[in-house]
């Protein structure tokens, strides 16, 4: 039910009529261009108007860090708000249509009555985070010692216990993954054993994936550091997949651009992942440092590029159901989280679009006679297109706005917010 | 004044009687040992008795991630309940006689009593830390732009006003030392000009340094990343040393041993800023992935030796007043912080021992010569030797502990602070 | 005299026009769109037209590792082959007049007969680049304990002596700039003292500095790590400027895009050297891991760009006479060098042209008010146009080729070489 | 045989008797010392005797970067020259009773008379090399594209037939494992399909696999980069250990310390290996930057320790079969390679050492108590301590030298081979 959706459509549709003319002259060119290297644009236009990615509940308020956070006047603060923010998302840009909550910070008591909310906003949910790196008020036992790995059972119950109220509430939303990171491990040699630790990650996991119903994922997710310093139960790919393998074939690996060694090539990572049926999904975001959570191909654009070009020849070779979960997951410290989704989700469809520009034969035949550039040049000269017209043409058609920032700006939805909602705290960290 | 010391002296002094007959065992048969190599154990324990580190204030609380802060019954909650702890630490390990403070984390409206009641502690005080990093209950100008760098010229004198401040304080409070860091960076390419950026740096920098009393110094600490995860104006050396320069005599750079690229070396560090006199301080922890703040020590100890080794080759060969300041600066997220501070004040003054117990003549002979292997041996027999009896020889003849944290497990002090002193929040972040 | 072009002009206008049509939409189309935005792409054709950046000589042929090289038939085995294969890439591509040579790899008898040969061949000659990291036999002093810093004064003269020689030979080159490149460091703490190191270094660079003809720069080229690899005396740009400003005005640094720690921001050090006046020269190249030396772009393409946006920066402030020379400096192990110097100018001069895309009033505007999306889009937009028919247009226009690797392949300049030329060998490492 | 040993015993003999006075006061108060913590020092010392790690043939030589190789004047030339030289080793440090031979490089034409040789020098042999990263003079396919996962079905059978011909020389030699590491990956983007080549990989190596005699291992080996610098097939331990399940129980994955990307935690990757039965070997060396080849805990001995703490965890708690193979494999670029081998060795055996005086039950109980301090001060305590009267007494009991570098050079064999061996060549690189 679009009728929901906040921001007025005739503001859309009179900045569309406005930026009509320059798009059609430079689709049409590149719809040329593309004829001529032997794509139809039509085609292309078709499969990223197909395209979607899911965003974060959480993502819609201002992040920060172990510093400072920075409020930003008109951010919501409760789920209801984040639906709404979700929804001028979704309304402006067209390929972000669901949401992912995170629990306990989503917790409603009606959850039917949730999905009926988001649905009127034109809104369904996807994946379902736990929560058990963070102590809870009123939560009987603290997190201080690891969630699923702790020595203490009675916390690796809890935490069980909670990831399977997740799935229930799962399924009250209409979801089928749940998707599961934990901070569990260590800031000292010797602090646990690592062994026993990864064991104790099994036996818990493993209740959890027992709870799974029929249809439903679990999505394991890795991250290198952070919050723990000297060692993290599930820190790389391989401890991620040797799990996954461990639980079975609903247990998948999710892969966080964010959340690899320095110097990592991810793309061969997504390609091992689906080479072993165990690619999951993906949280996007950009990062130069760690776990950054910056925008999603704002640092290097290019390696989303070539992410995508994996998960192309991954859709080309199907393995055991490739399926993908798609979501980002940014930290919005600087911007209004609106804008930096906008602008992320037309960056995620552009490495989507650039790599279906990808000559695949071409690509194929130089791998196969070892002529290194031609094969490059088959990435290069995808990579290298500029398909905003493509984008903003496929947005255009589903109803959305050719320039979604701009059109945000003048909708003055975040004055309207800041006149009407409560303001959040300054707290430092995640929320 | 140490008769204010917390913990009760005669259960330092039983302990340590029990410890006495292994320790003089074992400090004799190093002494013949370090005798047979040229060595005069006594001269060894006595610059380990005159070594000494600054402890930071909010080093006796939890610390916390982004993701959570576990609170730890029984930690300090203000100034005095921390110098209190501070006190603990000083007096089981000696080494610890300055507090570092912060602010306006340790405001309070009179500091001369303030300096008063650390004397009764027997505790002095050490360099000011000033915060612009965080914005505080009040405050007129956010720093959400930045600080010291923000395009905002309100905001970059409320910076420089607030360093003048902590100035003020530090003279108050008979310190010399004025340290600054700044968070200041970007989370996105163009988000701000990265030459302007570092002209407002220096601008606002001259300010502050131009308040600077006799005989006082400015500390400049770089960091790599985080907050900021693009750039960050005061990013590494090369840009701490540039600032310092360009400020005057009086600027030196401090080194954080967690604030810098992967796989860089940081002892040509300390000798590159030692060769152009601006080294001017320490903040000691150790990490893994960035700033992980981990306790000093604890992960990598051989590069602390090799940072010691560095700084006893600046002290035999000084420019421009060597005269490093040298600091604890961890964030305790697991452990109880009087254990962390014990356990680091120890690792530090190994690191500082075995690095007196390098024959800097055969080095010498054996670099000028081309003997490599003799070079490496000449620091490797230094750091293989077990200098903890030194430690605690020299300990115990100053009042301290034989073995600190046993002490301090004895004596019950963490458990009667839980009962006497309310409860810290669960916030994220650090505090 | 372009006159002595290898490849035959005919087939390279015959291509062209084959091209044209085409090349004359796109270029139409895009002109258009930029028109749209304010900007006129006649403008920016002039400027890439007049875009420049030297090849190395030692390019031509395929590079290796230590493990292995692996040669390819047909490249060449002296300078005189190089130079050919220079005017290959010259002719082609149009912005790469100049050679930079490599001594002694490059040494002859009769210097200006080669320059003619050179201009013969339509090209000229760039900085010169000494070799003080390999024994070259006959030599008198072995590099085994380093150059510049040996301890040895006798290897250090000898070092000095070939830089000295270096300039001799760029005078009767035409050339104005040394640059310096030294391996010297450690692969043990402790093999040499870190500090006398430094001081050895800037002793011998000012004996060659002083030796510095009226017009001429040394550059100063810092390298992490390689061919020593616990330390490295040039490891930083800190170390860098530093030593530049020791020896004085004709020193600049040398930035090489492979040189650096991971994760560190390399448009930031461009920056933080210009601003100091010493921003000298660029070694182009791309990598993932270390000074891997892959081809331009060709992993990261958006750090270009962002070099070459503060390049621009620098441009418009400039500061003491800012003219950096700029050289590809990469290592062909797997593909026909000719090729990979082609692809790189261009992805070279793409990066250029983007930034010259960047509406710079509306970045500024968007920095001093803190609006960081418009900031990031400022960027963003240049970013994701698609320059090449302002590339293809102004290489045509200067008579190069419209698709300059297309145009190579037919020309069957390899093959014919592979029958004319004596065979490389296939020794490990670089030559 | 040890009859055969180079060194003249009465030399070693003559200069221990010199040191035993020094050397029993330091055992007898380590003795008194580890009683006092409940350790009988008799205990150690007979773990340590039993110890023992191989020295690779061709680490006997000079290495090299791919910029240059320094020899050294008495370095050996050929498979008989080095394994004097791995004689000397074994002679004076007695815990390198085993050589693992590489081939090509150690081809000779009879291979039981080589086993004679090296039994007469008190030497055996271990893990078998292959090498298909290099070509060979005469070989019939080039390894230009790789070689277990080339595109070229010849070269992949190439590739096969010499790991199937290392098997066989491996029986005559009486080894038992076979150590595979291949350098196939790409330098662009595109260059290979990142599925297709593991694919291949998974099939040559199942070739080889299906070659094992039985009670053979395959041993693979990962490296993270170099020679090939965009991506590796086996790039990391997930790419590893998922080979090594698809192939069978005979294969196991090899842990090289220099072979991880920065800042990754390899003692958990040993962990982890060991928890799926795949922990089948390591390659002990040192790095800063990448595969840099340092000297065993010359830079970082407490990873070292670490790494030994995992192994003797997963030698109480075995799984299929533990038996890893141990190896050093470094590149001793400025050093005499038998002083580093001597000087590693201990290195290795002091990491042992160190981690045997782990009090386990202390540490368990710690872990179990989430007692941090108490689990991190039950490694320190035991890395603290210094083991070197141990190693001393159990190399003497064996017959070795008390201090092995300065009775090797005491012994003059550098230079008598010097004297006696023809020179080797400058070229760059491995040899």
């Amino acid at each position: 039910m679009a009728n929901g959706f906040p921001i007025d459509g005739q503001l859309i549709e009179r900045l569309n009529e406005g930026a009509l003319g320059a798009l059609e002259d430079d689709y049409a060119s590149l719809g040329r261009q593309l004829a001529r290297r032997g794509i139809d644009v039509e085609t292309i236009r078709s499969r990223v108007a197909a395209f979607s990615v899911a965003v974060p509940s959480w993502g819609t308020g201002r992040g920060g860090t172990r510093f400072a956070r920075f409020p930003l006047a008109g951010e919501p603060t409760g789920i209801l708000e984040k639906l709404e923010d979700c929804a001028v998302v979704q309304q402006l840009c067209r390929i972000t249509p669901r949401v992912s909550p995170h629990f306990p910070w989503d917790k409603v008591s009606d959850y039917a009555g949730l999905r009926e909310v988001a649905a009127s906003l034109g809104l369904g949910f996807d994946a379902v985070n736990s929560n058990t790196f963070q102590d809870q008020p009123g939560q009987k036992h603290s997190y201080a010692t690891g969630s699923l790995t702790s020595t203490d059972p009675a916390v690796r119950e809890q935490a069980v216990a909670h990831n399977i109220e997740c799935i229930d509430i799962g399924r009250a939303l209409g979801v089928r993954d749940l998707t599961v990171w934990i901070g569990d491990g260590t800031n000292f040699p010797g602090q646990q054993d690592l062994g026993r630790s990864f064991d104790r990650y099994l036996d818990s996991a493993a209740q959890i994936y027992a709870a799974l119903p029929d249809g439903w994922r679990m999505l394991i997710e890795h991250k290198m550091f952070e919050p723990a310093f000297y060692s993290t139960v599930i820190a790389d790919w391989g401890s991620s997949i040797l799990a996954a393998q461990h639980l079975g074939p609903k247990a998948r690996c999710l892969v966080d651009l964010g959340h690899h060694a320095p110097n990592v090539n991810i793309e061969q990572i997504v390609a091992r992942l689906h080479r072993f049926g165990k690619l999951g999904g993906f949280h996007f975001n950009d990062s130069s440092y760690g776990d950054d959570d910056l925008d999603s191909g704002s640092v290097n654009p290019h390696r989303l590029f070539l992410v995508f070009n994996e998960l192309l020849e991954a859709e080309r070779n199907p393995r055991d159901g490739f399926d993908p979960a798609y979501m980002i997951d940014q930290s919005h410290n600087v911007t209004d989280p609106i804008e930096s989704l906008l602008s992320s989700a037309e960056a995620i469809a552009t490495a989507f679009a650039k790599a279906l520009l990808v000559d695949r034969d071409m690509l194929k035949t130089a791998q196969e006679e070892n002529d290194v550039m031609a094969a490059f040049q088959a990435l290069r000269t995808a990579y290298r297109t500029d398909v905003s017209p493509i984008l903003a043409m496929a947005r255009v058609g589903a109803g959305g706005a050719a320039d979604p920032i701009a059109t945000y700006r003048a909708s003055g939805w975040r004055t309207a917010m800041a006149a009407r909602r409560r303001p959040a705290g300054s707290t430092a960290g995640i929320v």
